[in-house]
């Protein structure tokens, strides 16, 4: 592979201005005495379509040749990648199927649609979501697109890295440790290349649910592992089967290391980021925030950032957070 | 009275330059079809103390000269002002007293005491606030600290509107209608003449609970008008028992007017900001964004710029609002 590396991101950015928030770094100063860190939060519950994936979506469609592109685009992801995909193809007037388990919430379903792309449901028993979806692109000339093993995906959720590190600098901060949630790698690869580019010396994490992780595994083996049986947590954002070989790569590359979270921390997180950060989180969003207030590593008196990577919760399980507070 | 104008404003963003948070200016295609508009949402939940009330107390502060402010100010206010001003005087070093009636929630006098300010309880059965505060006040030189019937505080509230009036520039929206919180004023008439300035064609509404539109009936008949009773509203931010006479002189000559929502309506807000912009919003913070959602007024098909104020609410309140979800 060419090697991933800071100009990807500083393109994409380029590629992506005027059409990302900008997301705000916030900081509460009592969530900093509560975590005893001073703690910077990337709020991407503020980005498009609710979390950071609309970035590598768009900028996955944006690095595409016109006709390539006008074939439209297929994903298979029951969450915040496919309503991604789905808001991004809208953007740039190019057709897209999102392929579904029939187990996917209508809230996610509906999410798609309101976008305008066509649905496929597949039976997740008796069929191969990538089967499905390559049984639908193919014909068409449509272009898959991973939610985390592809550069350009990789380069579009590197900008969150790379506006992070911007926004350190300019109120003079530099990070000790950055702690971003994972699952195939797409955030955290992309995130990482970005803020070692900027800070050499800093530390980071990647954050998983307890029990399935599959990345921290796949650093500690040099392959891509996957989860043995299908995680049973709320985190449902960074619990995907399988880690990606690309971001692998680079997380290997930078020594980053790995935590993980409960779904009680992650509840607990997310009632501090709203009630400290009056910021809406989602469980898996939630996981870097939760590693940090539940002390998942030495990081006292330190300069802590983690990225906050999606909003898209159901009312009931936000009520469960809401609860603990 | 010196004519309050632009410059005040503008003094005032000066000095808060750095030590205010730029909160975001929200959009989300989903809201804008539903509320059948194009919709900016000003995010001031994401403000230091969880409102925009400390940009006036700062203000306020930092105008005062150095051997006033070192006596220190007195505020009295169960709410966000006084949480505002016990913050914004930990910022610059100087003592604060908050005067809360017995009633005032726990969590609100912890808040006051953890910026290290001075608690004074009353009965407001038996003692009045004003007199309350005034005997805290007099014998140790400090000043009082309107929520709203102050210049200074009043620029510093429009820095929000100032703010607002550069994001929208930015996104090239020009606002048929700018629609804020209202309570004593401070907010609305720092904010009005900021987009009036930049805007002079926009329409600005107040919106305040309803049955207890005490500015509406001030802009009627030209004095500052009150509530009769209290207030029984879960609106608390905007359910303050009178106008004020500075900024009614401002909403006046800039012919605004009022608009006002239920409880429901508000927890209505609430459920959207919750949805589609991943924000926690509060009762009364949520008033603006109520009355374009249940349309207020015919908005339909136009630009219209609202303030979310405040994020300051109980979990249990917050998780009324998810169950309508």
């Amino acid at each position: 592979m060419n090697t991933f590396g800071i100009s990807h991101i500083r393109t994409a950015a380029e590629r992506l201005r005027g059409h990302v928030v900008r997301t705000p770094l916030l900081e509460s100063a009592m969530l900093n005495a509560r975590a005893a860190c001073r703690l910077l939060v990337k709020a991407e519950p503020l980005q498009r379509t609710g979390s950071f994936k609309f970035r590598g979506a768009l900028n996955k469609l944006l690095s595409m040749d016109e006709a390539t592109r006008r074939r439209g685009v297929v994903a298979f992801s029951a969450g915040n990648h496919g309503h991604a995909v789905a808001a991004a193809a809208h953007a740039v007037g190019c057709p897209a199927v999102i392929v579904l388990p029939d187990s996917a919430a209508r809230i996610k379903v509906e999410c798609c649609r309101w976008w305008g792309a066509e649905i496929v449901i597949y039976d997740p028993k008796k069929e191969d979501r990538a089967e499905v979806a390559r049984a639908v692109a193919e014909p068409r000339g449509m272009t898959l697109v991973s939610p985390f093993d592809d550069l350009d995906v990789m380069a579009g959720q590197g900008t969150c890295g790379l506006e992070m590190c911007e926004q350190l600098n300019e109120i003079n901060v530099r990070p000790d440790a950055v702690l971003v949630n994972c699952s195939g790698g797409g955030l955290s690869s992309g995130v990482t290349e970005a803020v070692k580019h900027s800070f050499p010396d800093v530390e980071v994490y990647i954050v998983e649910p307890v029990g399935y992780e599959k990345m921290a595994r796949s650093l500690a083996s040099g392959l891509p592992e996957k989860n043995s049986s299908v995680p049973q947590t709320i985190l449902d954002g960074i619990s995907g089967p399988v880690a990606g070989a690309l971001p692998l790569e680079v997380l290997r590359r930078h020594r980053v290391k790995g935590l993980s979270v409960s779904d009680a921390q992650a509840l607990g997180a997310m009632s501090a980021g709203f009630r400290y950060l009056k910021l809406v989180i989602e469980p898996g969003g939630a996981a870097a925030l939760a590693a940090v207030l539940s002390e998942k590593a030495s990081f006292a008196g330190r300069n802590v950032a983690v990225i906050a990577s999606g909003g898209n919760v159901d009312a009931d399980i936000f009520a469960r957070a809401l609860s603990l507070d």
